[in-house]
């Protein structure tokens, strides 16, 4: 167990905003609440997924609503250590650590936020790896895990909890519907999980994972390189193309953010699907990187990762692919997080590992 | 403590329409449960409130969700069992009894079809006197008394609680989408309440109430009478007027069945305004009797109560107020459920106990 540095928050930052994928949001304002609370004399504890006993009880922990909201109500670790607190009452048993869902975005600080405020450490691993839109994406529901209970909490005095459900679709069901009449927000704390199920499960080091990529950019700013070549040997990525964002259509429908981006570069058009992530590449109409793997648009200039809410015409960007845990590529990770569970008619196929030598500087 | 009649279940059935005031939905299917029950040996048990202990724990249920819902899927006691084991399991303390939110419609029948069920006896009271649409609208709640944790369970496998909630409000509202999700129907366990709290702030008596109703009708109905008049010397009741339905318009907006019927009869117009239950009459423009007191109108031959569901044009009917129970017309209750909760712009005023001698025959 070690402190996660002052200085690695914002790492921590910039690297869950390229693990997002375009969707769970930049963790700016999670980043000042933290910033907060370490000017406060916390810090937050990073527990190595070596460090786990069997029969530890994890916490696990996510904001569930529109990303929006949180931009007009401030962040904050209360509901989701309230959805803690009535877990440990529900289940009688006392937790040992915390952990995020997904690594992407916003939701990476929060079990920082909450271990902070509870006194307990932060194991370095999340269920997706990266940022999905929806619970049942989660590598523990994806190994068959049970996904209930699951407790949600708002910044009022309201708490629910759905004690048990059919299957992981209705814990999402049951729960998006509760986080909505709540606010469109809510803190959660989905099924305790031990140990060794963690061990086993869990996408291990993705703390440690964002923060490194972050290093990176923060590296390259300070040189005044470019970072992109880095992000990649880093992450085994490809790039998949350098341009201008030419075209964004987006709607907003059944609480997601969905649309296409077109980017248009080196004589070449790539055209991104999303559903609050980006989800599908084309190269010239041809397919080149899908879901599960992560898609990324980074501004050329920052090397910060651009949500698919902001995106916007005239950004110049590069665009790359990061692979995916195999988790979620395997053939039950792809039932529930490959194209057609996003409504693709085609199956997963990976994107070519290269491009990395042709990177232009 | 005595068993329910068999015969006196069609009679409950009746009396539980006539208190329904038009919502609440009819309990025909619900009777025809009871009776299969009957049938295989069992027997609802009524408590009386004064044989309850201050220390007993009571069970208060309800389906939550449209009514219309539970004419396609046959009502079963199973979903309301669940909702009571999963308080149970919550707060640990198991239920010596069960009773009734609302004795108006098919509520009236879900405590005796759970009692069989998990052999507990029924309390002979509820905690609305009749039907209302909403959950904050039960005697519980306008007294003050905590109205969480409440459980709600469907016939699948997904179970809900809503471990805490802001007020009776937060209460409803959060129940109220969790029941929809679940396919518009759920059984519901509300807040478990002591045997002390009924006796202090239940109505007491309400299902011998209903019976008694019932047994007007039927006897009335045997010695081919007209049973209006008995029932409203029975009831303290006022007739509104007999007439013809002329007109009706109905929506089904936000979850409810809202809309007005015209009444015209003895050369006078009747206009009743409804959500869910009835809750407004004028005769010839002149409010006469408004929520919380209870408006029926009864089918002319048969003196069954009609519904705002299923009232149609050309029927002939005989329309009646009851008195609400004292702590609906209560200060507290007003501001819960008078005219101003259900959106009209004026206050209650009780309706002339008028019209007994003059009930045409």
């Amino acid at each position: 167990m070690r402190a996660i540095e002052l200085h690695e928050l914002e790492a921590l930052a910039i690297g869950a905003g390229i693990l997002g994928t375009g969707g769970g949001n930049h963790p700016h304002l999670e980043l000042l609440c933290a910033r907060a609370a370490y000017a406060a004399g916390k810090r937050a504890q990073l527990l190595a997924p070596e460090e786990l006993q069997d029969d530890m009880r994890i916490a696990v922990l996510a904001f569930m609503g529109a990303p929006l909201v949180t931009k007009e109500r401030l962040p904050e670790p209360i509901s989701a250590c309230r959805a803690v607190r009535l877990m440990e009452r529900h289940t009688e048993r006392k937790f040992d650590a915390v952990m995020s869902v997904e690594i992407g975005g916003e939701n990476a600080f929060l079990p920082l936020l909450v271990g902070m405020e509870l006194d307990l450490p932060v194991v370095d691993a999340d269920a997706m790896g990266r940022a999905f839109p929806e619970a049942q994406m989660a590598s523990f529901a994806i190994r068959g895990l049970d996904v209930y209970p699951f407790a949600l909490a708002d910044i009022r005095d309201n708490e629910v909890l759905i004690a048990k459900a059919e299957n992981a679709l209705w814990t999402e069901r049951l729960g998006r519907k509760a986080a909505i009449e709540l606010g469109s927000i809510a803190g959660t704390c989905a099924a305790p999980r031990s140990g060794a199920e963690v061990k086993a499960h869990g996408i291990l080091g993705s703390t440690s994972r964002a923060i490194r990529l972050g290093d990176i950019v923060l590296d390259a700013r300070r040189r005044h390189e470019d970072a992109v070549a880095a992000i990649l040997a880093a992450g085994d990525g490809a790039l998949l193309l350098r341009g201008k964002v030419i075209d964004v259509s987006r709607r907003t429908t059944d609480g997601f953010v969905r649309g296409k981006v077109r980017i248009a570069g080196e004589g070449r058009t790539l055209d991104i699907d999303f559903q609050n992530e980006f989800s599908v590449a084309r190269l010239d109409g041809e397919i080149i990187a899908c879901v599960p793997d992560l898609i990324t648009v980074l501004d050329a200039e920052t090397t910060e990762a651009i949500g698919t809410e902001v995106i916007r015409y005239g950004q110049r960007v590069a665009v790359v692919a990061l692979p995916a845990d195999p988790i979620m590529t395997s053939p039950e990770g792809l039932h529930t997080v490959g194209p057609r569970a996003f409504g693709f008619d085609f199956d997963y196929r990976p994107f070519a590992r290269r491009g990395h030598a042709g990177v232009p500087s």
